[in-house]
């Protein structure tokens, strides 16, 4: 899936209104299904998951404010966004006076619809611009708000790209946002497109799309047996848009993932931060319970660019080529991921004779000692079982897949063995 | 007691003449007692304390160099600076030649006259300034010192707010240096406010008022059984100049009472020192067989200043705005002390729902989470036991106060406990 | 030794083609143990050294490359660097474009020649300056190596000056580089010389003279059962150039040579480098299996001149004041390595009364403490047992000479004693 496609489908699951629950994010999954083999779950509503229990599903099929002349002047139909989440149905007939606490707007950027909603506290309320608000009259207004809210059930969708171990590497996304391309539809096409790449890895990869918090949630309530067997996840959000690349550490900060991103953004422009318990659904898997070696990758963070949350973040603030930069660097965290082994020098007292085994430029005195007999020293000297190989490409600023491509060398030559 | 109350404090106790025994530290000890009821322990020349005994008392009436007319060139009667402290009896007279090797002056600052002390080697000597030295004919010279150093006893003074644990935290100011502002009788004035503010603490709060060196040995001789009590432990002095507070760390390095100060200053402009062996009492708090967690509090430390042990270190040289900043630095620190735990979050998996329990904003979507929200997630998510809320502030960058309040929410709903 | 005396021995020694074997190396050490009593060990062709064997013996009388009109065109006698190190013998006739592949060449350098070994690969070639090979003409060309390679052995030297403990400093020099002044005559220079200075020391030293790589891993393998003892090591090469000095940290990073060194270096200009696993014989030292505390003592690094492993380092590029600028350095590292130990505060407990033992300043008051007693004060306070001389030099930022004076003060007074 090259960048053109992957930006096609933020395209086509745009309009859609999906929400925490609902069939929006039921027929996001649909969609995603059509690249992917799904795994669905859904979840009763009112079913305990850990602290939480599963809200109401919510559903919606139209609402407007309607002028005296009949006219919307402001239409769910336009944009999704135009509606609190979560409102629950409305009908009746308000003053622009009435109405002014329910509608929400952003003055900072007048031309601009907010993203709102509201899904534990039952209210209603709009979305709108600020230009738009400003050029409303007294009213009155017809007001509808066609939804339902109801027993129903969550939807949580996996991938799941076996391997041949039973160690998992997880990539999350969220697919609870409506209208909004960089927050998260770029992820979710980033993560399809991953998943398309891999063929028999070694770990295990879990590709899980689900509402944020809720999602997270519910999926660890019920894998909460199965979390020890995650190597590393990675929260996906904001991966289209222009901005660079940033990694969030995982609350352990220096697991194996964090190092795995960190050598592969230590390349291009990027940013690090640690981790903080706000943002995505990290949040919930850095929870000091379970405490697992998640990260977080976005290229701008959120509420880091001034379309986070509003109309801006629309199809046309993404790009093909950001989805594809973003998909590079996870193809090659993965290949770190796959790659990453701690060795075991089997000649550890003096050097091994690299020459006679073919593994050294028999001319010596020369200067222009060449990278791979580097790696090859640097393995051999740091492969005491305690240097994995990240390890020892951090220690020696050599790439990794040089460093990889050392080990596998001297794996060969009998001098190295993979640590039990 | 406010700035201006603390400035006159110090005025008042400016003229007695101290020094490490004898009538001027009971004096002044007198004069504590009318603010702070005061424990007073006697403790005999001669007995072992530690590796050292309690020295002679040391009292004087009268010291003068007198000339040929009868007019008194030094006088110490101006200034108790004027003798070296310790200085044995002395009548007879002397040429200036025959004097000389006895008078200390700073000749590199002309107008002042310094501050010097013989305690361990009995010997007399005066001090004035290099142009007082200068106007000094040959004489022959009526000299007098009319004192005494003969046993006796040191005096040591406790003043204890009890809290509600036996854990204490300890202030110490030393009492033992004659007209001398600075240093440390703004120590002493602020210490008095300080423990004047506090009510029903939760830690048991000692003030140690003691000569510096042999008090603080005696005193720990005297306490060797119960300094394990000690959580925190401070030396005021220096603490009514101009400067910026300085705190030098303890021993430790990263003790609570380090981290709690440290907390304190970073709003302000301050420094912040590594232990070292010199300066304060808290040498001996921090030599190794005690190792206590024992940092030291100044504005300008020792030697810093060009006033320090000079005439120059007079009332006029401390401000009642410097003790007041230096008095609401501490009152913070004793806040951040007693507000201090570790917490135990009771629903570790995943983050609890807070927007039930009325702990979080109802409506989603907004970028400008605020503080509090910050501070109740951060806790959350650090209190596994192992950070206390002093950690979570430095780890957030939140304000301690912002941290604490959030503990305390979380507390009430029944999501935290106070670790056992 | 002075500088010009080492100087002089670098031009002796100059001349001789040396190798991993054969003669060359034997003569040099003879001329070595005119100075220093050597025992010299030969181990036969063929012997297992850890991974390795030992070679084949290489000596060379002869070597050219003569035109028709006989003269030689390369030649040497002129300098042993013409010929590439072990070259098998050979006698022919060849035209240049049958001889290019075998003549090594600095084209970016194109007024020097070239040093090339290959001593586990058999072969033979010649090395000359790019202007000397521009000036050839197309031949044909006499050619001859008058070499033998043949069952014989390896050569290692050393020198031990006995100290009063077992465990062991060793320093180790390669000796089989031909003509070439830094890389290593200066440092087998400076090595004698430090050995000559030596005197009833505590430890015992080992001056190693071995051939690179082969020489160093054959030591080990004979002195496996004894590397225990090394307690401080050093690789010492390229000790004459005009460069200011550079360390390299033991694969430890912070054993007592790598605080050593750096403590001493502190006072000059110089570069600290982290461990890597390539450079002088400390890779077979640090090698995982030993890891050993040796580090390695340069000026300017290998590699990091432009006359290194060229014609260029002949004897008028090293210096008799660089090398005792080495020998200085050297000289104040063993001063550092006799005089560490850790001791123990006996009086842990406040600080001990120095007044009294004499050790202190008797005059209070003066803010110019010396030196001195801050040294004394430190060597208290961190005498815990758990810090060095050379912890404590580091920690209170004062010369390691002033530390172990205030030690041997605080000895002599009971105040402290070795740790066990």
């Amino acid at each position: 899936m090259n960048g053109d496609q992957m930006h096609a489908l933020v395209e086509r699951l745009y309009p859609i209104c999906r929400s925490i629950t609902g069939d929006g994010v039921r027929r996001t999954l649909e969609i995603v299904g059509e690249h992917l083999p799904l795994t669905v779950t859904e979840v009763p509503t009112g079913t305990e998951v850990l602290d939480w229990n599963v809200p109401k599903e919510w559903n919606i099929r139209d609402a407007y404010v309607k002028d005296l002349s009949g006219r919307r002047v402001i239409d769910f139909q336009e944009s999704n966004l135009h509606v609190v989440g979560y409102s629950v149905p409305v009908s009746g007939t308000y003053t622009l006076e009435e109405l002014r606490p329910r509608l929400h707007t952003l003055p900072d950027q007048p031309d601009l619809v907010p993203y709102r909603t509201s899904y534990y506290v039952e209210t209603w309320g709009f979305c709108l611009s600020q230009n738009a608000l400003d050029a409303l009259g007294e009213g009155p207004y017809e007001v509808l708000i066609d939804s339902t809210l109801e027993d129903g059930s969550l939807t949580v969708a996996e991938h799941v790209v076996p391997g041949r171990l039973p160690d998992e590497v997880v990539i999350s996304c969220h697919v609870c946002h409506p209208s909004l391309a960089n927050d998260n539809l770029a992820g979710v096409a980033v993560a399809v497109a991953l998943a398309l790449k891999l063929k028999e890895p070694r770990y295990t990869y879990r590709f899980l799309f689900m509402p944020g918090t809720i999602g997270a949630i519910t999926w660890l309530a019920r894998n909460r047996e199965r979390v020890h067997l995650i190597a590393a996840g990675l929260t996906l959000a904001c991966a289209g848009d222009p901005g660079s690349l940033t990694y969030k550490r995982s609350r352990r900060g220096d697991a194996e993932i964090d190092q795995a991103v960190e050598q592969v953004l230590e390349d291009r422009p990027h940013r690090v931060l640690d981790f903080s318990p706000y943002g995505y659904d990290e949040r919930q898997f850095c929870s000091p319970g379970f405490n697992l070696p998640f990260g977080g990758l976005t290229r701008t963070p959120y509420a880091g660019y001034p379309e986070y949350h509003t109309s801006g973040d629309n199809p046309g603030f993404v790009t093909p080529e950001a989805m594809e930069d973003t998909l590079d660097v996870l193809t090659q965290v993965v290949g770190v991921l796959e790659g990453n082994r701690t060795y075991v020098n089997l000649s550890p007292y003096g050097e091994p004779q690299l020459g006679r085994r073919g593994l050294y430029g028999s001319l010596g005195g020369r200067s222009d000692t060449k990278q791979a007999q580097m790696a090859m020293l640097w393995v051999l000297n740091l492969s005491d079982g305690e240097h994995s190989l990240l390890d020892i490409a951090r220690r020696s600023e050599l790439p990794f897949a040089a460093v990889e491509r050392a080990a596998h060398a001297l794996l060969d030559a009998g001098l190295v063995r993979e640590k039990a």
